[in-house]
């Protein structure tokens, strides 16, 4: 098994990644001293799956859990959810002692470490990602939250879990369009932080396509060491921490202005890196040939990079990122890239170039519709 | 002005008392650095007392408030409550060094700390509490939050303001119930910690039913004193903090039953806390004439001791107390005094014996009724 270590003092804990983990859930949860009664909060797609293996090796050590089954997909991370959620919660008479184990991808993960983080002010909550987006990148980290109609994100908390277990089996059962959904985040930490992690994903693309078990063990850890090292410097986003948002301002104001319906999270974000690629190329003198590369490994990884807009839809995305979470005095800011393997964050971007950088994407070759 | 210091390290901050702070409200924003856009929440009662004179004092120090009118009263304390409110500082656009000014009672501050705490996952938050509830007891300490069906509080934050501002001319247009509901809470500080100040309510009790201006000033302020002190050594409830709660397990358990509307908070607790000392005399040993005491002292105050209940609302009731946030193992655990000025938290009592103060409770004189 290999593990990643996220030192955060009292609130730091250990990401487990191996194959065939979710049988020693139970045993994990016991060795953390958590109470007795517990709620595993999955979704409709992911409960058929991996529920009754879960809440079986819950039960097996002693726990005494109940399964909390929301709908599946990003609209349902609302806050409609989160209330019907605490009144299950409520209902199995959880105590401050309990926790909450969140079996399922981004969107459950998000949304059962909010309400864990607000449930009686606050109880313990174990990470069970089941997609490759959750695995490297949000279960770790302790960003959970959930949507308004006007944003992204917009209500959340900082809550660490005390457990993340990454069993790579669940990836198997991962839908095609999901899997390279999560490819998107995976292609993110070698842009921002690791130029040999991105060459090793232009030479290695089609057997990670492949899922082929040995390469996807280290790639998970190694995301998950990037994104760890981070959050152990910035927990709270003062600054640093800005940087694992690369492609993610576009990427938000894409999923909200289709509704999140369009686009899976890592679709959007492929396509806000790629435009924040060619931002970095007019603004921070990032190589026309890196922003080349970085267009290539997106569509290797079968995911899209362009965007057909019509105007009127140009100016409602300009008006969704208005609503990001780093707007500053009314200006919204950008991380973009160097060069592959570093970006800064907090760089604002005059309109025009944004404009115009919006306006060129729907120019090139076959584009995604925005809805 | 008087000013209490709550010691919380980098999360520290400042009680102010004293009459007409309002209109310096803005000028003291100032000080903290905030940034310019706030929203100030309050409620449909406050609004047409304080609304203007607040938004004005923000705006003449550069800042550029919205008012956020909420119904009045516990029931508007909830999930619902807080989505609306979300929605309008999202339209309003607020950013993560916006801020949120809470202008009103318990219910104002409680569910107004908790749209800060959750906010872009946390913006800042000032309580200018106008009840004297609010004042000596829910506008310190950070304890944010709202209710659910199943009981009260059973969602929240622990999240401190950046400052409190109790101005002494907002008790002045306070009804005399609500009035009379927040000398609840001064006499349990007596209870709790402080036995000087509990006779000096018991001599004193006319000219504060009375408001007197110089002697509520010296009452808030210890009241203040006393609550940051606890918070202070245990700001997250580990255990001692917990002694703020005396008397509040049975009071939240017959505000549930009830639905929030025959009781005000402190009518509640006030009834809770002579059941607990009854309860004390039993277990602990609490004498006589100290329960006595006690009693009266809330009588005085004006305030309800004694309670019909009918079987099945005891029944309820026992039910309702199961949800409160202190049960431990299906147990419930009680704040017990062992004499006026010193009580323990944690304390079991064995169901018998909390049945009967329940039964006794109703043969005492004239009751108020349950519903």
């Amino acid at each position: 098994m290999r593990t990643v270590s996220v030192p955060l003092g009292a609130r730091g804990y250990t990401i487990q990644i191996e194959a065939g983990l979710l049988p020693g859930l139970g045993r994990s949860c016991r060795r953390l001293k958590l109470g007795r009664l517990c709620a595993v909060i999955t979704d409709q797609q992911v409960a058929p799956l991996y529920g009754e293996q879960t809440t079986n090796s819950l039960r097996a050590a002693g726990f005494d859990p109940v399964l909390v089954s929301v709908p599946a997909g990003e609209r349902a991370k609302n806050l409609q959810t989160v209330a019907e959620t605490y009144d299950r919660l409520a209902a199995h008479r959880l105590e401050r002692k309990s926790f909450v184990v969140a079996l399922g991808g981004g969107v459950v993960g998000d949304l059962a470490g909010f309400v864990a983080a607000t449930y009686l002010r606050g109880i313990d909550f174990v990470q069970v990602p089941t997609t490759l987006l959750a695995q490297v990148d949000s279960s770790v980290g302790g960003k959970v939250g959930v949507n308004l109609k006007a944003g992204k994100n917009l209500v959340g908390a900082f809550h660490q879990p005390r457990l993340v277990v990454c069993d790579l089996d669940t990836l198997e059962t991962l839908p095609e369009r999901e899997y390279r959904s999560g490819l998107a985040e995976v292609i993110k930490y070698g842009i921002i932080s690791d130029a040999a992690l991105f060459r090793r994903l232009e030479r290695e693309m089609p057997a990670l396509l492949a899922r082929n078990r040995r390469l996807l063990k280290g790639v998970v850890a190694r995301c998950c060491e990037i994104k760890s090292c981070v959050v152990a410097q910035d927990e709270q986003e003062g600054g640093l921490r800005a940087i694992l948002n690369y492609g993610h301002t576009i990427g938000h104001g894409l999923e909200a202005i289709s509704r999140y319906g369009r686009f899976l999270h890592g679709e959007a974000i492929s396509i806000g890196q790629v435009m924040a690629a060619r931002l970095s190329q007019r603004l921070l003198g990032l190589p026309a040939a890196e922003v080349d590369r970085i267009e290539r490994l997106f569509i290797a990884a079968g995911l899209p990079t362009k965007l057909g807009l019509r105007e009127a839809q140009k100016g409602a995305l300009l008006e969704a990122m208005q609503h990001d979470k780093k707007v500053v005095d009314a200006e919204i800011r950008f991380v973009l890239a160097e060069r592959i393997g570093r970006v800064r964050h907090s760089q604002a971007v005059p309109e025009r170039d944004l404009n115009e950088i919006l306006t060129t994407a729907r120019t090139h070759g076959s584009a995604a519709a925005a809805s």
